[in-house]
């Protein structure tokens, strides 16, 4: 069997794998980006990493496919915009850099569309028409998929579900517009209440949890504080989520919605009430069909979706 | 060439054409629906006004598309919920009347989806790969072309963009949810507006237009009259569409939006808002090749997406 080569760049991290075309991962590992040190250090030691991985397994690797914080030109494998890596990580020839280096082929895609890949093609997605995956980290970014396929253009741009206004005057975003989902619902958005109340002395077991330290407030630590108003707030970030998936709903009718990255692990506590939400907010058709999960690859969605890119 | 039918039943108006696969239309007509006289006597109506225009241009019909304003059972061609109607028009079997009347099939549609389907087929959205499509009248109605085709589901239910929930305490919508894009947006959302500044002496030409009376004002009355406060009501209402809009650019990515319906009439007043705001509100990536237009068969649409389904 033919195996296949996958790497999720990230602002902070890189995860690299070899595995084949079923999805299954015989090698994986992460190391830090170190992006400011530049693209020629950076990717040659993804390269070195993705060789090292096929040699520990005794395969060769036929072809890589490879997630990318931001926009992209597909087709040429260049980077164009990567808004979480230095300036010198844009019109980076990628594709030609590690196809050059590892003698297989390189093919690029959105960090956010790879793991709806993944997940697609390998995890609750199967068999599915219409699906929405979402993917709620630092910040929310999400893909598409229609009629069993992702939903693309030229620069894998479509699925920014994460840049839905739902406060027409709310919080500046990263992107430029206010009021964006990842302005009410990222980790850093849930994480920021979290902080407020802490300081405004109405969430006493956070305060216990953290030692007072704002640093050390995540919406993990949040969950399991147990304070009522620490609640309450990861509860109104999930009554966002539910606008924005409810909206998407609205428009898409899919049998499917999944909910990657580190905030999907608040588990039952943030999808009950998304789905809950979803169900106030969607009254134009019956939604009995509709699942509202959390990823079943859960943070190995983006490699297996770049096995899938590899391998297609 | 063979020739098709379409009708396109609404709660006032029930439109009529006969033409071919081209979207050419020989002959049309419109009636009043008078639907509290029941299915049968509508449909009868409607059966004996097809075989009349075929009958007049000398032509026999191969088989019919029809649009109805509600869900139905696309596959069984039966309705199952038209909100406008009276409770005796759920679960009608349209197509196996009309089938029998006529002797051809018969195929149904959402209404909103039939004038997509046009639009698409037939309008600004031939050779487009993605491309929403608004409806803009009492109602906001949509649907969504991916791929080149319409996405469909089994009721045809998706394309709902009327009912994205826009600011998320808003007013009740007729679908029971709150702050729907069709509260704010829709002919008596902006009409509403114009009879609080007319009865507030805030919109002086407008009184003068209408004599004062209500019942007269619809946004085009309100277009014509010049006041400063009511063009501004009329932008406010343009504004809450481009983020309507926007936030489907954000997901899917379109070429091309395209504006059907009474109030898409209003011209370049509505669109120069519209197009500002969606650029205002995209900032995940470049809009620059997004075409957002009034239809190109106008009121024509759903008639035209009649022969479309017809012939397909």
């Amino acid at each position: 069997m033919p195996h296949f080569a996958a790497a999720d760049l990230g602002g902070t991290t890189v995860a690299c794998a070899i595995g084949d075309a079923a999805g299954h991962i015989l090698r994986e590992s992460s190391m830090p980006t170190r992006a400011s040190e530049g693209p020629d250090a950076v990717l040659g030691r993804i390269a070195a990493e993705l060789a090292a991985l096929a040699r520990d397994a005794g395969v060769s690797i036929r072809a890589l496919g490879m997630g990318v914080p931001g926009r992209a030109d597909l087709a040429a494998g260049v980077t164009r915009f990567l808004p979480n890596l230095p300036t010198q990580w844009r019109d980076v020839p990628v594709a030609a850099f590690l196809s050059s280096r590892l003698e297989c082929s390189v093919r690029l895609l959105n960090d956010a569309r790879l793991a709806t890949l993944g997940e697609l093609t390998y995890g609750h997605g199967r068999g599915v028409g219409t699906m929405l995956f979402f993917t709620l980290g630092t910040g929310i970014g999400g893909g598409v998929a229609i009629g069993g396929r992702l939903h693309m253009d030229e620069m894998g741009t479509a699925g920014e579900l994460g840049h839905q206004t739902i406060l027409p005057d709310g919080p500046l975003c990263g992107c430029g517009n206010h009021g964006c989902l990842e302005t009410l619902a990222s980790g850093p958005a849930i994480a920021a209440e979290g902080v407020r109340l802490l300081r405004a002395g109405l969430a006493p077991h956070l305060f216990e949890l953290t030692g007072g330290d704002p640093g050390r407030v995540t919406p993990r630590e949040m969950a399991a504080a147990g304070d009522e108003s620490v609640r309450q707030a990861i509860l109104r970030a999930a009554r966002y989520l539910g606008i924005g998936v409810a909206n998407l709903v609205t428009a898409l009718h899919p049998e499917l919605v999944v909910f990657g990255g580190g905030v999907a692990a608040l588990g039952e506590l943030l999808f009950a009430e998304v789905r809950a939400e979803v169900a106030r907010r969607v009254r134009m058709f019956p939604i009995d069909g509709l699942r509202i999960l959390p990823s079943q690859l859960g943070e190995r969605a983006g490699l297996c979706g770049g096995l899938a890119l590899a391998s297609s």
